[in-house]
């Protein structure tokens, strides 16, 4: 079974919004071993709205549209493709009446714009919409069975659910469907997107290079997996590929779960072994501090943090001597190994992190440039103590988001060597 | 003049990429008063791809597509386009041997798959990409133009800068065509965006709804406006229409540059009127120090900031007297009055921020629910205190977001009523 996806609305079509929701209906068709063949963005215009949905038409079994079901006259969807079918587009009293109920039942009186949404087209199924006005539709013509769902993505998220999954769900059996399209990922901290891609290499080869999707952000990677097949087969092959690229990346693999950030994984770490942490950042200025409390509950291993921006609060804060920052600079080990030192002692917790660099733009010598890092993790013993000098690329939220991703990625190696207790 | 954009790769219709280089030839096109009326975005496939060029042949003056130009078998733009068109696709020496050179430049010797990459489509012209290896194609066909750029971001940006601008430049001006699109913003913090859509309903009855798109994220929302016409007269129109929505949507709005956070507003005042901040923060953990220090020079004003996650941080660090805290709780107005006033008496800053609040999704009660934040601004006189106890709804990001916000909006207004000097 093959699927195209219409969006329309001009304003799709301009520069700053992107159609979305047609991610969530690929999710729904993989999932039911739909192919998507294709999709398309129109604006607001009868007639190539029309000619779009005929060209699809040729090619797919189902067609999905979002968008154009309003009250306002530069909602096209219904006539557009009612005439595109040739069929009559008229009022439908029953569906008008549940339409004023729904206002009245919202304190509201219904507009007289609103009675364009009662237009049902000839021979259309019409499918509820428990988020909004505006009503979807079902059509069957000449093979290829259309929705009509609206654009506003809490109201599409609905149809997609109500209305589609069933649908696809008893299509899929009926055409004795049973394959579908899985999903895994694997998330990867602290090594170039360049870097990922050499390792894996042998990985594209041997699972072929279209069931891997490399996505990089600064400090992290994900690999998205995708399998297609019976269900038990698919979980089979996403458990093979997820080890095989687990071999080949090494340990920077820090999760293979989709809402669990590199942040979150130190504090799952923290908490199994009863471990406490609080941080002193100088060019982070509270980014590490602000990722580590991000998470819910970090309240128990998250003691406090420092952003010691100022020389001054350097010395007053967390009394690092001034004749240490006279001789080294304030960017350099000494300094760092110092604040994570201090900051441990401050809160009295297991871990200490310190921060200090040059973020930029300005601020970068020939001896420290822009993206030169000192990381220190302080560990429970006294003469514990990690350092990390990095020269960063990119502009100032890369080095402080690379600055506290590799924070993250020296505790989480440091905790995950520890024994537990 | 009309446009049409064909995304093609199959990666592009999966769950996880959209296409997005179409958003920068949006931007190119309206520069030059070209109308797209439609996108698509096509998998991997000869026959789907060919036929979808057709179907926009009949309804665009100018195509452009983007991807499917590398070395590998599912790379096929070049051959689609070539069978969509009726024109023969033969091996071009000359720019086989350009290609050879090139990979030799980069000290490598150039793969026999690499040999399709120098495929040129009859009576086409090619085009340099300085960027990568796949040469891009200009073809005239029965009145339409057709452009085939590489899908790889950077190198698609050197091809519209390279050869797209230049030939709309030329077009637009042979056709007559001094028409453009111009755009403009305003920032607004703080307003729900069902509130400022309220506000601006006048705006979009004297200028027309097409022309302003709300965008809501939480605690800030932007108006994108748009003109059309003559550039003189877009500036002039989108002029007019900021003064407008300014008086409609009131102080709230804090700048109307894109580049520019309500953090770096608030850089900016400090900044102008020489005065300084410090932070301390509980269920932010951070976050206001983090997107005060975003912003590069902040060093000039933010003077440091403390993450007060404990009790015990907020008595030792902030010398809180505990009594208070078991009287009023961590999260009441006493508390956040008292972390102002004690970290502004640290740094020793002109303004202090205290922030606490229950960030979720555990800790709530029913007589301080999740999302109960108190914020308190201290300023440089002793009494002066101004407080704000809000209930924000959402999950723990966005309530930390809208912490901040608040914190920044209330730090703003102050700036702004306060007298120069």
């Amino acid at each position: 079974m093959k699927a195209a996806i219409l969006a329309l609305g001009s304003e799709l079509l301009g520069t700053i919004k992107l159609d979305r929701n047609s991610l969530r209906i690929t999710a729904e068709l993989e999932h039911f071993g739909v192919e998507l063949i294709g999709k398309s963005t129109i604006g607001d215009d009868e007639t190539t709205i029309g000619d779009a949905l005929k060209h699809w038409m040729e090619h797919a079994d189902v067609i999905i549209t979002t968008g154009g079901l309003g009250p306002t006259t530069d909602d096209l969807t219904r006539s557009a493709v009612a005439t595109a079918l040739g069929r009559t587009l008229s009022q439908d009293p029953e569906l008008e009446a549940q339409l004023r109920r729904r206002f009245a039942s919202l304190g509201r009186q219904m507009a007289e714009v609103n009675r364009r949404q009662a237009e049902i087209i000839e021979g259309g199924t019409t499918l509820s919409n428990a988020r909004g006005t505006a009503p979807g539709m079902r059509i069957d013509h000449e093979g290829t069975t259309i929705f009509l769902f609206p654009g506003v993505p809490r109201e599409a998220d609905y149809m997609i659910e109500a209305h589609l999954r069933p649908w696809l769900q008893e299509h899929a059996s009926a055409n004795g469907i049973t394959e579908t399209i899985e999903h895994a990922l694997l998330k990867i901290a602290c090594l170039p997107e360049s870097e990922v891609e050499q390792r894996i290499l042998p990985a594209y080869e041997e699972f072929g290079r279209e069931w891997i999707t490399i996505l990089g952000a600064p400090g992290e990677v994900t690999l998205h997996l995708k399998a297609q097949g019976e269900k038990p087969d698919c979980e089979k092959k996403l458990q093979t590929m997820q080890e095989r690229l687990r071999e080949l990346v090494g340990d920077s693999v820090f999760t293979n779960r989709a809402n669990a950030s590199l942040a979150h994984v130190v504090g799952e770490l923290l908490t199994e072994k009863t471990k406490t942490i609080a941080t002193a950042e100088s060019c982070t200025g509270g980014l590490l501090a602000e990722r580590l409390t991000r998470v819910p509950g970090s309240s128990a291993y998250f003691l406090g943090g420092l952003a010691t921006y100022s020389y001054e609060s350097k010395t007053d804060l967390l009394g690092i001597p001034t004749a240490l920052i006279l001789e080294h600079g304030a960017v350099s080990e000494p300094i760092s190994n110092a604040m994570a030192q201090a900051v441990k002692a401050k809160y009295g917790s297991d871990y200490g992190i310190g921060i200090t660099g040059v973020a930029g733009p300005t601020g970068g010598t020939d001896e420290k440039p822009i993206g030169t890092v000192h990381i220190t993790l302080a560990g429970p013993a006294e003469a514990d103590i990690e350092h990390q000098l990095k020269r960063f690329p990119g502009d100032r939220d890369r080095v402080r988001l690379q600055s506290t991703q590799w924070a993250l990625h020296m505790l989480r190696k440091r905790l995950n060597l520890t024994q537990c207790g």
